[in-house]
């Protein structure tokens, strides 16, 4: 695992970047990417309809069947603009769509709801990717713009409605269908973190070195910032279930409830995850200040039967004239005997005190 | 007890399985079981019912008498779409039903009521087997779901229906004996969760090893398990409590206001154990902290007393020609009565800071 | 005080005892006590009143006057529910009534209230004793059901009665005495707590081994017991404050307010409690890891100074054939200071250091 | 600072006196003082007012003008008796003026208002000073009893209406005046407090002995009786700010705002000040764990240099007859100058894992 | 980074300066400034508007157009009293703008609002500046008092105001302006707050000394007094968002749900670096215990091997007339074999034990 310090995070909001600007400013406030913007429309509906272009997309506003604007990568501001003027989208929500760094939430502008997620993905490396999603949904339109291409989130969703099994449904439905692919996607991370937690858990009595706590850091910091991704969409999705915009079909409500589930669902997880990491780096310590008292009991144990003894054969190597002990026959083993049975006596004391 | 990481929990919920599929969509989830489904079909009432089969559920739904299905292993989603679909239970329900990382939760689908909950028992070896639950209530019927036979909460239901006790009641209150057999099943579990407590607490005095936080480690981690499998059924049974739905006789309110009485002393039983179990670690670490300043100070006391002394001994152990204290005859007393006058002194000391 | 596991606490709620019967039959599930159970019946009112016996209980359902029913002792099913039928009380309330894990609650039963409650009393050998309430108040009558006798908390309720100082009041007002009675006692409890905190916190400084960390945690344990017992009833107070019920007089309004202020302060006093016995723990915590340091000083300063000046004696004892020091007239005195000063040197560097 | 255990509290609520009584008896639960009570009535109004006398109060209650009482002294329950019936007191309130362990309230009694408040001051040598007030407020007359004599927050009061500055002010003003002053008084306790904690955030780097865990805890314990006395008067005034009792004049409310207001800075500081004192001990314990490695590894260096070439030297002084060695002309130079390269070795090794 | 103690922190409320005074007497509670006092007016509408002076100012009360004054320095009690008589702003407003340690807020007066909010500024020597803001908003005016001069927050509101941006604007948007500068103002201090925290889990796992939790305790003081700052904000700007006052417009809704969407996630950061910091404790403790471990590892293992060799060797070091070993001829080999297999055995038992 990666060094403390090392960023594994990708993507979760920079801050102080946007000071002092008017609100509502289009301004891309991410981190600056080169990539080509992708722009894929999709029209369906109960009839045939016709191709739609992005030139064309203000005849859409207002149906039939229902338009799909995706766009892949904010950092280019004209077509964010051109797109979200087409649509009659807020100057704020605009804004929001631009800004990575602003809050998942529904935000009700009259005519259309304006809803910001976080996809979140977790890389090979043990990266964890935060991508900014903004959905502008109108009634027979729904505008997604997303951060960077990549995110196999909506490939699903452009599956159902290419096969078909949408096409009777509102715009509602999409949105859903959407946010339910991307807290599905927090569950596969959070397996992914949950393995992790498994792993640490199966290696916490074995572990000695730094590494051991630095692994507990890391992962606690980008469950940290899973859980904090997550929370505001939980307040979000409630104000879907809620329900009262027009725009909301009642018939949707089980689906909204449903999405509210998975989203508490997974925020328990985290909590879950959280309080287990927490609890093995409790574990860590207490094994670490158990083997130092052990390493301890060894040294004092050494150094107490030896130390005393060593004295005493010192002072029978001192080279004074008048020692008569030295001259004695049996002095040598009289010493030897004498120590062996301290030796025995200290060692009784060391089992009773269950140091050895 | 079992070392840290292996696996004590058996069907907690299991995350990212079910990614970028249709809302509804029947797919069973959970780790699959190849145990036969079981279906029993219990008609019972005020006179004699015909027996009723799996073909003919469809005429059941509506009366008379009180028909309750159960189907033991939700893998076969053939026959979890047959039944579900005869009741009318609406789809999502019957994902829930299939799907055993969904959360405890009370349903209101119009017609019908689906709940959602978690049965929890304690194996010999001390694993917790949390299994799931879907209950669909109609007028006139229930359905319930289990994810794998052995179940022995339903048993004593089914007695008391058989034995008569139940024929007057309605689906109502058959769904609170139901519930109310899986969280008397908690207090069994917490029972035991309780004896490991005290077991830990009698012995955190003497332990030494590392197994005592591994074991409180893994306690702690159960029982969390065990408390975020309660907690979303307090809230889910508060709804019953509040009763709105047609279904719920207000007659069975003060039922459900005991319910809902258990579960929160379930609950406040779980914060009960978990707060003794962090204080248990505590005190473990305030013990080994204690024992760990108690050998180093007899380490301390022995080698403050010895070292200096094989210090002295060493100088006089020195072969210099010139050492005049060599041959002075009193030399040799001189210098031990020296020491010993130190070893006093020092003694003294290390009883007055209480050392010894 | 007594070693960690043993048991302090009496009468806490027993779990997992009733798994799997009816809800509403009556059974005890405290612990069996084979003391006879007492009954005493009261009746007050403006004007004299004829004795009333168990036998003749129901007539005193409706007046005139005040009938106070209490039992001592609920392991005997058959007078419980013989009582509990005779006035009409609820066959749930009746269950709780024998039920020593019921929560605290107050439940409306239309024509009755039944109120469960804990009393608290603090052994004299430091066992917090936990005893089970049950009160079943109607517009003319209170029936008292107490786990065991020996409670003095009637006792001066009784009093009051006999000395005719609530012969006016109706139920409500008796039920309030009641509780303020049991409310009181929480203090007395938390008097004893608190004298033992002082002890705690005065010892600190001077505790050595492991009975402090294992007094603190007896205490915490004890002190949580205390407080799970008292939580709930700040709920079920505030219903009474709230007042709906036709039994509940406007005018004992303040008194309600009062009592639950009461309850406010003792919650109070048991989060003061726990908050000085966290902050003692840190405390001791912290006093073991500074003397450890302060002996880990000690030894260093020892080692340091006389391991590598027993090195230097130990050269000059090597019995080589040329080693010319050996011969040298200054040999000894030199070697002897240049110790002394290196000896100097480093107590200067000690010092500087602030280990001594 | 002073030791732990030393009592740094006076005033705070005493548990456990007054089990078993009626409530609304007057019984006076603080700790007896003997100072005689002083009775101070002020009459103040548009025109000139006669001189009230204790006796005559009875005729003050329903103006002109306004009387104020001030008891000093609460112990003599006769005057307070006195005094609370010439005002209509409710018996309860008078058993809150008398009871200096009844929590901060607002207490609506139909035509008068009586609130309890607690007035903190810090004596010279750090003890808290928790003072008890009682006041019953009517149309025209307020009542304040108060623990004991000195506490100085009615001075500035009695002052402005003395200056005439109140003169035209209802009874409302002049309770926010009292309060008011008594919250000032909690921040001149806050910033002695904040100036402990500035003293030792300083000294956490040096602090060595015991002495500073035991200066923390005595300032968190300090801290946290400030905190409770101030917690539930944030309630209190939030009634006043409500504002529903006809005795409160709307145009008083932004006052009471402004009061709530300093309540919540208050209880804010409070936080502030036991975050950093819970950071500052955090702090603390890390740098004894500091210290305590560095001084192992001085330790560590100077044995693991020195006990082996004592070993060495201890080999050269053994007296066998054949030593080959012994008898080499180089002997002695070789055996000191392997010694050399080793510890030279050692030094490097130590000085690569960063030891020295 | 600066020593622990070192003032970092600029501005934060200061107690107990108050005591006894009027409410709503004007007096300037902050650190005097000596700089003096800069009042700017700025008016602007749809059509040319005089130039206002101070003592034009009651005029510009009912517009037409747009009155923005601007008062640094607040210590000059004569001009803040001017002003706002000028515009008749509540005394008591008056004094929140004089006292710095007023907390965020927004008060109701009637015919205007008064907001108090805190500027917040990162030095370049990492001192944290808070300066306090007052805020009184009319139909037709707009008031601000700031502490000092030098806060840049304002600049580009007035730069946006003079470019004509804002000139169709009421005062509710320029309000929103000023606030919105704020809120910008705390992400780039979270900034370098976030900057700070990358450097400490950076350095952790290298870090030795005390600077390092010195270090974290500096942050986290620092940033708890930002929470501090922000936190009552945000239920300021939330009576903005319910928006019931005529002052507000019902279109400026969007804008301030978005401010308040600013401020939660200014809050949100708070707690993830918080969260972050204490994470990062616990692995620098974690990370000290271990090294501690292994040092005491090193220290064992060399006292192991070498104590009792020395111990031996000292043995025939003995002078004893009658040690037969001494004459044998293989005596030394012997003793130096023995020895070789001793301590290769240890070394076999310290692998085994993993303490190499």
């Amino acid at each position: 695992m990666a060094e403390a310090g090392t960023p594994l995070i990708r993507g979760a909001a920079a801050a102080g970047q946007k000071a002092g600007l008017d609100p509502g400013a289009p301004v891309y406030t991410g981190q600056h990417v080169d990539d080509p913007v992708h722009v894929t429309i999709l029209r369906y509906g109960d009839e045939a309809l016709p191709e739609a272009s992005v030139s064309s997309l203000e005849a859409c506003k207002s149906g039939p069947g229902v338009t799909w604007v995706n766009v892949d990568g904010v950092h280019d501001i004209d077509i964010v603009k051109r797109i979200g003027d087409a649509f009659g989208i807020h100057a704020l929500a605009q804004e929001d769509a631009l800004n990575p760094s602003s809050r998942p939430k529904v935000e009700d502008h009259g005519d259309h709801l304006f809803v910001v997620a976080k996809q979140a993905r977790m890389m090979d490396d043990g990266t964890l990717d935060i991508e900014h999603f903004g959905i502008g949904v109108g009634a027979s339109w729904l505008v997604s713009f997303q951060e960077r291409e990549g995110g196999d989130v909506l490939e699903p969703v452009r599956a159902r409605v290419k096969a078909g099994r949408m096409r009777m449904m509102a715009t509602d439905f999409l949105l859903h269908a959407i946010l339910d692919g991307i807290v599905d996607g927090y569950f596969v991370v959070l397996a992914r973190f949950e393995e992790e937690v498994d792993a640490l858990e199966a290696s916490v009595l074995e572990a000695t070195g730094a590494e051991f706590p630095s692994d507990v850091h890391q992962l606690r910091v980008r469950l940290g910032v899973l859980r904090r991704t997550i929370w505001p969409l939980r307040e979000a999705v409630g104000t879907l279930v809620a329900g009262m915009h027009p725009l909301l079909d009642k018939k949707t409500r089980p689906y909204w409830r449903d999405l509210q589930d998975h989203v508490l669902h997974a925020l328990e997880l985290c909590d879950s995850l959280r309080d287990r990491l927490g609890s093995t780096l409790d574990l860590h310590l207490a094994v670490v200040s158990n083997r130092t008292n052990q390493v301890m009991r060894v040294l004092t144990v050494m150094a107490s039967l030896f130390i005393p003894m060593t004295f005493v054969v010192g002072v029978y190597g001192m080279n004074f004239d008048y020692m008569p002990e030295l001259r004695w026959r049996y002095g040598y083993p009289a010493v030897m005997g004498t120590m062996l049975i301290t030796v025995i006596g200290m060692l009784a004391w060391f089992r009773r005190r269950n140091w050895m």
